[in-house]
């Protein structure tokens, strides 16, 4: 070390670590809160972003949204003075949350982030306060704050990847609007040619009602037919009268429902990439910022030129606090991809890379002897126990469960209750559990059951399932002979869940199941979008449409049963199918009737009420299949393109590089072993790292963009311009 | 010109000329035909290319296909004589034209092309015989080479847009079917739990039959759902018994319906993508050798060094004979473009630039005095003269207009047996007449009527048409008070057809409207590929269901109607829908059924004919949708990605910018006026250069991937290694 001070005595004042743990930790995760840099208040932000508050958050938002299932319209009635009370204690929840966020955000910033949550329990507290004087003396009122319990999931401050999904779609809006515009235009016109060509000529439907003669009706018509919902049924009226008008029913059909739905989705996708790159790129920034303010609090003037470094000690200090159960050897690697000159300490450029480093999940596994061996060396390493040992690690090991597997696929698909199929589970099961043992037997257990090998804890969790569920099944019944179907239906799935080990032997199924595996956190963000926008639609409905349609049981004799309960429905093909499930009478219903309408619009319950049915109908359908749909496959498409083409080209970040380049003493990749359960036939005394790409939303969104994001970006000291990412103001095409 | 030698007399032997010509208009064509380069098979190859002989073929191409009009089962039955006779012209016509063929090309390289229309006609000629003997003997036979005929389509030498389609479907199937596997491996795992879940609770379907009792049955029944054609049916009777089971149909729908459907879109996108560049950057190069092919035959020894150029005036004589009716004006740019020091002769790489640069559609138009300022220059230069002009040229012209339609929109849609609107209509009329007539006042009636100016030939045509019209019907209305339906109809038609104006004053309409219009050639090629794919699945299900299905005249008795004539469907949905219509007994019928399977997959003919019927379905589900539609959607949003960005990224092509910067005396550009009618108000004497992108397919694809296409790809001498682009080895993923 040249001209090196005694600093490996120095102590740092604790406070210093503290709020530089916390600016690493909010770079890790990407979380941007401004928060007061006063000890009391760093220790109130480390107690605020705790995972035990934010679960308990998401609890009571999951407790508040499931309110709805028994509020009437209820699925289990509960009475309004406990439901009302589960939704103050929510509301009182929400409000000490903000309280604790007031206390860790300076008094000026306050009111930048949870206006919107203020707002919410403030105005649900005024409703439920107006709901409750008007239900006690005996009025009609609305739970009209209902429609806001969704939003909390967006406005809380852990809600990132939601909000971001939300101002993306907004982003995107006056850009989609303009198409929508054309298209309405492109619809309106047709409708008048639809008019004037089919008014006149005295066509029915099938209904027997006139075709095609009210404006407004065909408007509606058209606009289903886009969503295909009512092909060909539109159609067969005009087309049974004369061959050449099914010319406008092509036409139509060419241009708004495949050239402009394509172009909705060309819309939405090239925004969506545009806004989101932009995005990510101030995440990196912000990101770069908050490690730059962690290394200010750490560095000492040292190396060539006294430019500011940070000490190996100090920088074990961090990660420890960062990551208190990080491995020894995790540590020392990451230190030495920073330090690759082996200085002993470290630039602010290396030291920025930290957050990043961070994000890669590393998996230390130590390569240990079986305990076997250790108990009993000379049966474990007799000529008989080496040839099993050799046998499960041969390929055709594989095959021949392979072919089990197959063989079991045909006995699932055969009657359970032929005695010979019965039977022969029992040898599949000892065949099954014979692998695992045989597994076992061959491969250190803890390296077996390491927490990367997915599969190796899917087959045992799967197989001993099945075992339990088959034992007691056969135990009831020959103790009474009565059978449980709950049990057996849970013992079928198990047998057919096994099926899917299949795919995993062939490694072109693995790539795609890798990328699904992949954009499955995505997903469920879209889960979260659906789950908030549905919320609305179900509440919306609920109120227009609860009690309109009525189901009755299959054995009920009602006379109404006929028709749904509603004379209106009489004759409809709503009631001939038996749609009659297919209604708004409480939440649960509501949810699947709105999954129905996302799929194919079945709109049976215009009939019932006629104009606003129509409307919400429509307003759907832009909402969630023009809109949110697109967006899904918008994403689909995106992180397909990056996943599929990953093994070509060089989007492994320099990181992984520099990890590779180092060519550490560890064995980094546990390589895709063509055996069905992973095995880690690892050198002993080895240390194994499983190194997996970032797994989070951020890290997939980062990786997408990667090549765009310019190394200029790297912020120096002064703040970025927008640290909350409020929208980036885009030209307009 | 420094050291110049007598050149300006010499006069080249016409042959050289000749074979420039036919390289130059081969490389600005894009074909790719190896000809003899011999004087006489050179006059052939003209010939062959002539517009003339390829109209011919496709005529012949259309009246063959046009036969299964005529064929048993037939729309206008024939006599099988008179088809046969026809077939064999047609068969004959593409002999002739293979013949011809062959003596254009050198010997050993004529198989390489046509192989395939030799085989189709041989085996046409060779069914036809079969047919013709065992019909005649009285036997059963079936016309099995009519699938061949649109291959032909496919194969002449004119269908290289399709045939390059075509290949990109080749090349994306293997992962196409990777994916396919996998869904299909889902499907079948799905469908195995919907058996041991359902097939034991003796739940019965809408129709009373047993739901989910049969594995293949659920197999289809759950691939349809994919398709969305049986939700929620499919859904309804497990929901009625409980609804814990929707997880089940929630769960397949989004891993089968929505994740795969996207993968499917993903794969096709990027495939298609990553193989048309790589056609694309070919075609560019053989482009350019036949440019330098072109230019070896014209250069001689000057400018500096020596190095080979082609003088202007070898240069006027060949762009002369390339495009006959160029204009003078036009050449001069051109050349100026290419001779930017203006040396008074060109490079090699200046010369290839060439083909690039007469593909560019340059508009010429001479600005001249209005014939009414020659014949009465006192009256059009009078002030009121002058104030018309002004007021038709200005914005609040426009707007007026677009009231007026706006107007004119809502007496459309009242009814026109109402005195009023009927004389509206006659008022409507003479004010559209009006607006024609000021334009053509204000504006030279050559440049008004020039052929870039879509929306004023749009206008006129419509008006004048409408009028007509109008005069018509109301005259056989006033004679003996009839009222011809088609002639009121195409009256209506063009009514509506007015309001489509509307959308061409809205700025952000129009560059919509523009990207419809340059995608428009693409949609013409697919719609050739749906048609190939269409007429062949229309052939085969002709032979599978023809007189299955029958359909009767609503006003007809017979007991049959009830259930199209086939009592299998008694009692059907399709049946009771009236979708007797929808039948294969006829190829239009067929045509118009397989659009509604492309639609949504109304597929009630499966319970006539039961495994066939789900096969064909299937696979026309396959083809159609998860293939050809997808890569419809992908061009799409390749092209609108390209498009939509076009303001702001440097896609113009160095050609145009080269155009720009030389700053000619000539206005470029005719802006887009804000009037309804585009009105040139051309400085006097000026030459108006209206100057498009590129109009073809080629162009379009070439500038989609131009800023990938590297210049190294300027080929010298040597031959492209692959001219007539067979498929590009690609390492699979």
């Amino acid at each position: 070390m040249d001209g090196s001070r005694p600093v490996w005595g120095y102590n740092p004042p604790p406070v210093k670590f503290d709020l530089a743990t916390v600016y690493v930790s909010d770079a890790q995760y990407n979380r941007n809160i401004f928060f007061d840099t006063s000890p009391q208040a760093v220790r109130l932000y480390l107690l605020y972003n705790h995972w035990f508050m934010q679960t308990l958050v998401y609890a009571f938002i999951i407790v508040n949204l499931a309110l709805a299932l028994f509020e009437d319209p209820a699925v289990v009635p509960l009475p309004i003075w406990a439901t009302s009370t589960i939704e103050i204690i929510c509301l009182s929840a929400f409000s000490v949350r903000m309280v604790h966020y007031a206390k860790v955000i300076p008094k000026d910033k306050f009111w930048k982030d949870p206006k919107n949550i203020c707002i919410i329990v403030v105005l649900s507290f005024i409703d439920l306060t107006i709901y409750g004087a008007l239900k006690s003396t005996g009025y009609f009122a609305i739970r009209w704050s209902r429609v806001l319990r969704p939003l909390l999931l967006v406005n809380v401050t852990e809600g990132r990847q939601l909000r971001r999904a939300f101002r993306s779609i907004r982003n995107a809006l006056p850009q989609i609007s303009y198409v929508f515009l054309l298209f309405m235009f492109s619809v309106l016109v047709f409708s008048l040619v639809a008019l004037k060509l089919f008014g006149k000529r005295g066509l029915l439907t099938i209904d027997g009602s006139p075709y095609f003669t009210d404006y407004l009706d065909i408007v509606f018509d058209l606009y289903v037919l886009v969503t295909t919902a009512n092909s060909p049924d539109v159609m067969m009226p005009a087309y049974n009268y004369s061959v050449f008008f099914t010319i406008f029913f092509i036409l139509y059909i060419i241009i708004n429902t495949y050239t402009f739905m394509s172009f909705f989705l060309a819309v939405v996708y090239s925004n969506y990439k545009k806004h989101l790159k932009e995005e990510v790129r101030q995440l990196v920034k912000a990101r770069r910022f908050k490690m730059c303010r962690a290394f200010s609090l750490l560095h000492e003037a040292r190396g060539e030129g006294g430019e500011p470094v940070v000490t190996q000690t100090k920088w074990n200090h961090l990660v420890k606090l960062v990551k208190p159960n990080i491995n020894i050897a995790h540590r020392e690697l990451l230190w030495s991809v920073l330090d690759d000159q082996n200085k002993g300490h470290i630039g602010k450029f290396a030291f920025v890379q930290l957050a990043d480093l961070l994000s890669i999940q590393v998996i230390t596994v130590k390569s240990q002897p079986h305990p076997i061996q250790i108990c009993f060396p000379s049966m474990y390493n007799s000529p008989v126990s080496r040839f099993i040992r050799y046998v499960v690690h041969q390929r055709m090991f594989v095959y021949v469960y392979d072919l089990i597997i197959l063989v079991n696929a045909v006995f699932i698909g055969l009657d359970e209750e032929n005695p010979v199929v019965s039977n022969a589970e029992w040898g599949f099961l000892a065949l099954y559990m014979l692998e695992i043992i045989l597994k076992l037997y061959a491969t250190e257990p803890r390296a077996f059951f390491a927490r990367h090998h997915f599969w190796n804890w899917f087959d045992t969790i799967i197989i001993v399932s099945a075992l339990f569920g088959t034992i007691i099944n056969s135990a009831l019944k020959h103790s009474g002979g009565y059978t449980s179907r709950q049990i057996l239906d849970i013992i079928f799935i198990l047998r057919v869940l096994r099926l899917i080990r299949l795919v995993d032997s062939i490694k072109r199924f693995r790539a795609i199941i890798n990328i699904l595996i992949k954009i499955g956190p995505t997903i469920l963000t879209f889960g979260q979008l659906i789950v908030v926008v549905y919320y609305i639609f179900a509440m919306v409905g609920m109120e227009l449409f609860k009690g309109k349609v009525q189901f009755f049981e299959p054995n009920s004799t009602s006379p109404d049963q006929e028709y749904c309960g509603n004379p209106l429905l009489k004759g409809t093909t709503f009631a001939k199918l038996n749609y009659c499930k297919n209604n708004f009478n409480n939440v649960v219903s509501s949810f699947i009737v709105l999954l129905e309408l996302t799929v194919v619009n079945q709109c049976g319950f215009t009939a019932v009420t006629h104009i606003s049915a129509r409307i919400f109908f429509v307003l759907f359908h832009i909402v969630v299949v023009i809109i949110i749909i697109n967006i899904f496959v918008a994403f689909i498409l995106e992180a397909f393109l990056v996943e599929y083409t990953i093994d070509k080209s060089d989007l492994q970040t320099s990181l992984e590089k520099k990890i590779e380049e180092l060519e550490l003493n560890v064995q980094q990749y546990v390589p895709f072993k063509p055996n069905r359960i992973e095995l880690n036939r690892s050198i002993e005394g080895l240390l194994l790292l499983y190194f997996s790409g970032s797994r989070t939303v951020d890290g997939l969104l980062q990786r997408m963009f990667e090549t765009d994001i310019r190394p200029e970006d790297f912020v120096e000291e002064e703040e970025p311009e927008n640290i909350n990412f409020s929208n980036p103001v885009f030209d307009s095409v």
